[in-house]
């Protein structure tokens, strides 16, 4: 039941590395938390949001992080009876499935990163912010640990511990390095901006080292050999940009280097972008078979660009010269080749703060934090986690049959008739989607074509199914759940949708809105995340297609931070731009099938389309 | 005949610091220089330009530097008969002028440097550009030794030694710290990009640090104290930038920072912007008084915008928590004050490896590199150094009294008439431009005033002069002898000048255009170097008057690097921007006297204007 991208599926065995974690050091602990904080401060002249008695009243909700989720989450929070806390390293939110362009030059930093404050501030709710890092959490007395990373006097106050009443965990993943031996220490990650920031001076410090004089065409050759390691989308895309960027641009400057460079794309599965993109309904309902035709568009592409693909490769050692690879397929030969740069993007890891938590609350066991269809923390009310850091345990129908028998057979007869069945269908397909998506896959129109399924022919509407014909019927549906993508737009509506939980809390306490509790009594308070259907994708899109107000890179923050499913950029703001532009239709190899597309459907043929991943 | 700026002036004696000198690692030193790399390489497949006979046979320039002078330097050269290397350890030219721009957002770091490889390969000259560092100038040998500072294979080849016939040396300066305790290690200065970028980050910070809970008032108004020492035009820019950012932006969005924050500007002498500023031709023309008028209203204000500045106050110390000055005036009381951050702009000093290539010369109880008015260093014909690295020895009259006092009295005759004088006076003014200057000031209109003024009113045209009562005339002339400030406009000019005397070499070596030579036969091959006049700085300014390419911000960098003087920027390009705008007619304290002047004489409103300092 784990978020596992493709690297991660096949790379099981390798233990999690914990030397990410962030060495801070703490010289005093205050007490108390912000309660104590307001009174302390209570003679200040600067007005502090929170002191007021109506405040006090509040319910005290922290935010942990600034990304996808966490920004979602509090962009969506409209009701004003909270009191809301955000902590999180990163003082702005970034737009990350642009990251791979910041490599290039393709977009400024700045065109991508939005800051909180600003996003909150515009807020009727109560909203703070603190430049600080959770490094433990308490569910236990509902408290948070943080501390400042700012540089500042080590005799101030560092740590701040903050109480709760509600907890919202969205603080992202990690880079995973799988434990391999040199990885942490030779190979950047595409994970933050200033990863990016990182890759883009290394790029260009590569193409300066080549050009010096004294050095042999070999050498020439390592330097200017750049190896990206993990075929997933921010891998593909970020080879296929750095492709453009040297061809298009680089070679200008450094005529001499254009021989010389190398790009290899290193992936550990068949192929490259082989990961099962079902849940990106997007694609779908424009009828673009992403998982299949893109893998060969890609690979194809690739193959006349000169990129260098090798699948089954499975990287097993980075030293600070050579990367070492064992081939998967023919008994698992081990060779290197040196390298200039290279750019790890294998998939995501828990933090360690997460694993901290988890061992507390007796997740030791797991690899990601799980939570419940509402995203609650199993076993704990007030906490909540979504985003990369967590993975919904989506409930098993044949755990619960027994319960959900009992309550569809209200008669207590010991069978349920198909009557009795369909009152409670729609409950069991929202509590258990994969019902719904096992009727839809086998082409089934309901509960009698469910159980014919499974009987035979012979089942009729007015015939009864016993406890164990009725475990026989549902028996394969489990088979069909599926976990959410560890993506941008899966943890934005994550967000948005636990932001429209709280708002409408009270009300829903009065009146559940849910499906039918099968193991309790009543309704579920709120209907449980679902994902964003792809309608709605397609009209978050067309309400958010205008000109942005940026002169600097055509798309708004704040619809984009929504969930929508596509960046646009106006072509004319593109134009006139010098080195590391974006090439209208050219940049995004896997995109431009995608813009096609839209092209003969008429859409504005100036902009250029990005499907958010 | 140092060229020095207000602070220096003030602290000479202050000694250098040369702790600054970076520290670089090398492992292996490659003999032969460039020739033996172009032989060892002949088997490559890649294109080497210098490898060619006819290459063979030019003239080999090396330039130091890709700052104001090197840059226009290459910019302006033409004559393909040399074979031009580059060496510098920044691969781009910036538009420094702009740094207190960029500490602030208003401006980005990308919208103000230009690839030097793009400025270089347009040319129809050979150049060659090498990241890299020149560590050691060994005239005697006529070679550079250099080191690649970029991170790589600590085995290869790391030095770079580099055999030339000409050397360039345009390697800027450094900040100078003039050895004040822990200036070097608690202050920010700003001379490179990176130094901009890093005060725009610990802005931010403080402002984070601030909003932390478990802060009293007293430290929250600590952390959020800026301190800028050096009241020249850099400091007093990021003042007027920090103040603008501040109260435009960062108290959006950190309300309860407003009434904490505070910027001191501490400046040792009595006045802020108490600057020669002479030079500066083209404040003259537009009969804009600069100096005077322009620090009242600078200090009017700051004084209005809650600006703190205290001048006669002399740094002594400054310590990670607090920077302590010594008042000059009242008895020398020495006063501290905690800071969030220290800007230090005090003005620029001596690089060590121009300090060790004085001692080499000669020139090595001097602080400035020496050159003659051809910008050759002295007593080497073929090193030119330019820029804020170097300093024009004008020659004094009074030194060469005797030899012009030959030249002039053709018959020999012990004796001067006027006529023999006014012969040469055109060439003595040209020689030794504080005879124009002097005879200017004094609104003298030649030589018969001259002798006017030393002999009394009896001197008639007829009268002859010995050569003790010629001496007497000109020895006030020297008083007037100025210094070129260090500025990018002074160094570009340098830059272009030197071009043009390389592009017309063999030319000018067969048909001089110079002065006489007093002390020697013949004339001098070039005009000495003065400075381009107020006029072709006007020129220059309409030639590039046209609507910049860039979206990102509105000059073109190909003619600001000319020296024109002014850059101007299209007021809707900034409408629309967000946070960190530059506001028309706002931002630019000083600057909008100069832009309200430029309104009324009918100049497009929609532009701003910016002297080039």
């Amino acid at each position: 039941m784990q978020k596992m991208t493709v690297f991660q599926r096949f790379s099981r065995s390798f233990r999690e590395n914990p030397s990410l974690a962030k060495i801070l050091i703490v010289f005093t602990v205050s007490g108390g938390g912000l309660v104590a904080f307001s009174e302390a401060n209570s003679d200040s002249r600067i007005n502090i949001v929170n002191q007021t008695e109506a405040d006090a009243k509040k319910k005290r909700v922290v935010v942990l992080g600034t990304g996808w989720a966490g920004t979602s989450f509090l962009k969506n929070l409209k009701n004003p009876s909270y009191d809301v806390q955000v902590i999180s390293p990163r003082n702005f939110f970034a737009f990350t499935p642009l990251l791979p362009s910041v490599t290039c030059g393709t977009v400024e930093p700045r065109s991508i990163v939005e800051p909180i404050r600003n996003i909150v501030r515009k807020k009727n709710v109560g909203i703070h912010y603190w430049e600080a890092e959770c490094f433990r959490i308490d569910p236990e007395n509902k408290k948070v640990y943080c501390r400042s990373n700012l540089s500042g006097d080590a005799n101030e106050n560092e740590e701040i511990v903050v109480d709760y009443d509600y907890l919202v965990v969205s603080i992202g993943a990690r880079s995973n390095t799988f434990n391999i031996p040199g990885v942490a220490e030779n190979c950047h990650f595409l994970k933050e901006i200033e990863d990016a920031q990182r890759i883009r001076r290394t790029i260009v410090d590569c193409f300066e080292r080549a050009s010096l004089p004294n050095l042999s065409d070999e050498e020439r050759k390592k330097i200017l050999h750049f190896v990206v390691v993990g075929g997933g989308p921010t891998g593909v895309e970020f080879a296929a940009e750095l492709h453009d960027y040297v061809n298009e641009d680089l070679v200008k400057l450094y005529p001499k280097a254009k021989e010389a460079v190398k790009i290899t794309l290193l992936e550990a599965t068949d192929h490259i972008l082989n990961i099962d993109l079902l849940n990106y309904g997007f694609m779908q309902v424009l009828g673009f078979r992403f998982d299949k035709r893109i893998t060969a568009f890609a690979e194809d592409k690739f193959k006349r660009d000169g990129i260098d693909v090798k699948t089954g490769a499975m990287v097993v050692k980075v030293s600070d010269k050579e990367i070492s690879t064992k081939e998967l397929k023919n008994g698992g030969a081990i060779s290197s080749m040196p390298y200039g740069m290279v750019v790890w993007s294998t998939g995501i890891g828990t933090r360690p703060v997460i694993m901290d938590f988890m061992k507390q609350i007796g997740q030791g066991n797991r690899r990601v934090l799980a939570t419940d269809e509402w995203m609650r923390v199993e076993g704990n009310e007030s906490i909540y986690a979504l985003g990369d850091c967590a993975t919904i345990n989506q409930r098993k129908v044949m755990e619960d049959v027994w319960a959900i028998f009992g309550k569809a057979d209200k008669d207590n007869s010991g069978s349920l008739t198909v009557k009795e069945f369909q009152e409670v269908l729609n409950d069991i397909c929202e509590r258990y989607p994969q019902v719904g998506l096992y009727l839809k896959n086998r082409q089934m129109k309901g509960l009698v074509d469910l159980l014919k399924d499974s009987k035979g022919d012979v089942v009729k509407e007015s015939v009864e199914v016993s406890l164990e014909e009725f475990k026989s019927a549902l028996s394969q549906v489990d088979s069909q759940m599926k976990n959410l993508p560890a993506t941008a737009q899966v943890a934005a509506q994550q967000g948005s949708y636990l932001a429209d939980c709280f708002n409408r809390m009270e009300e829903c306490e009065k009146n559940p809105e849910g499906p039918l509790r099968f193991r309790g009594e009543g309704r579920h308070r709120f209907h449980p995340f679902s994902g964003t259907s792809i309608l709605d994708n397609l009209l978050h899109w067309e309400e958010s297609k205008q000109l942005p107000s940026s002169p600097e890179i055509g798309f708004r923050l704040d619809t984009a931070v929504s969930g929508f499913g596509i960046l646009y950029m106006p072509a004319s703001k593109l134009a006139h731009k010098g080195i590391g532009d974006i090439r209208l239709g050219e940049t995004f190899h896997l995109r431009k099938g995608l813009e096609w597309h839209l092209r003969r459907q008429n859409f504005e043929p100036s902009y250029i389309f990005f499907p958010v991943f």
